[in-house]
């Protein structure tokens, strides 16, 4: 039976891989690595570089394949959509890669950035896959340092405050509105700068970009002061890369409500 | 300066240590461990294990203190009140140790499970004794591998779906109500397994306890089904360790709202 470790690498700090994803690493023949064009290729040299740290040369392959574009601009109720039909067509993708590279008795691998289990589609793909009934495999998944938690370590603060809740959300979801019910909401995959609209309010930002890498950028306080300094900071760096991915905590003032 | 890393280190699996963890660890001549008495002696030697396996006998110490008693009792809004007074009652503490046991020139380390962005004292605590000004220090923050992450990877399953939020809470807050605007729900720190009211709907639970560990315990499925099988399993493991620490998600039916 062939088998599939789905491993969570950390937000991009090298040490932030586990034990538990070194040995994963080690114990795999293939490893898969979707593309997403030359934008991210620094990201691809990344992962690259931990397979070298830790894995004797020539005891593994690996397996690169195009990742196929999202429509992006599908907006409001036709995003979810979107998403689905490019998950589809990324099936198609893991099914041929997993059933013509990977042997029978062979031990595949994706690496997720951060944690598989935040807003990551390889776990939904997967199942996809074993549902079509074309390729058998096992899989397990070795959880990872998410963003989400290596920007709260780099601020030095919480998610939650004392008995409280947080949320984890999207900038498409926070553009509809403040969550209902929370004062600490993380955003995730915000590409319009939506916590811009939150600035005549009492809020405080956490905000972080290449966390934990030698690019990491941080910046913290009150969101009035902080959101054009973010904004500035975060042009000049996507000029730079070409590319940036970016994570934010905002914590309102519960008297602001 | 003294140094002071607040560390986490997995929820349970000692192969969720991170390298840099590992490497925090190593830089380390102190370790305070704080025992919440008897029943918590299993953590205390998990803890104990990990510093064994990753440095040389003779390169620490070990301090350990008792953890204040919290006044369990208080409910409602008394709750953030009682936390508050326990966690000045431990500032008084952490002080202590740090002034009497750790050298101007060395590093100490708190190891907090899971994450110590998630609901955990360790950093409130330590920038009140910061506040107080009665001893000085530098510290950082290494991230750890969540109960919540370790949770989902072993159910194999995302924390949310496409393009939705996912919120994290406690058991007092899901006892006022399933939160508003999400449909995924991590619940912590319930003793109550509230999650039984919710058995009459369309909601899905993956549950875990000791997560990570020989004595990891999962059920997931549909909540009518699988509540009274958690709550039989609860019951059994509690009375065989002495404790419990358990986690679960709530998946709810977008159509049931």
């Amino acid at each position: 039976m062939r088998k599939i470790h789905v491993v969570g690498i950390g937000a991009g700090d090298p040490e932030q891989l586990t034990l538990q994803a070194v040995g994963a690493l080690r114990s795999t023949d293939v490893f898969f690595v979707l593309d997403k064009g030359e934008v991210k290729s620094d990201l691809t040299r990344l992962r690259r570089d931990m397979l070298d740290t830790h894995l004797p040369q020539g005891s593994y392959r690996v397996v690169e394949a195009r990742d196929p574009e999202r429509d992006r601009s599908a907006g409001g109720g036709a995003y979810a959509g979107a998403v689905a039909d490019w998950r589809s067509a990324r099936a198609g993708i893991y099914e041929r890669l997993i059933a013509e590279e990977l042997g029978e008795d062979e031990t595949g691998a994706f690496l997720v950035w951060g944690d598989p289990a935040l807003y990551d589609s390889t776990l939904g793909i997967l199942e996809e896959v074993l549902d079509r009934g074309a390729v058998a495999f096992e899989y397990d998944v070795v959880p990872g340092i998410s963003s989400v938690s290596a920007l709260a370590a780099r601020h030095r603060t919480g998610l939650n405050r004392v008995a409280r809740p947080v949320q984890i959300t999207t900038g498409r979801r926070l553009a509809e509105g403040f969550p209902d019910g929370v004062d600490d909401v993380v955003v995730m995959l915000d590409a319009q700068q939506t916590f811009r609209r939150y600035a005549d309010q009492d809020v405080d930002i956490y905000w972080g970009a290449y966390v934990g890498t030698p690019d990491e950028i941080l910046v913290s306080g009150p969101i009035a002061e902080a959101a054009p300094r973010i904004e500035r900071l975060r042009a000049e760096a996507r000029e730079r890369k070409g590319w940036i991915m970016d994570t934010y905590l905002l914590r309102r003032n519960p008297r602001d409500r």
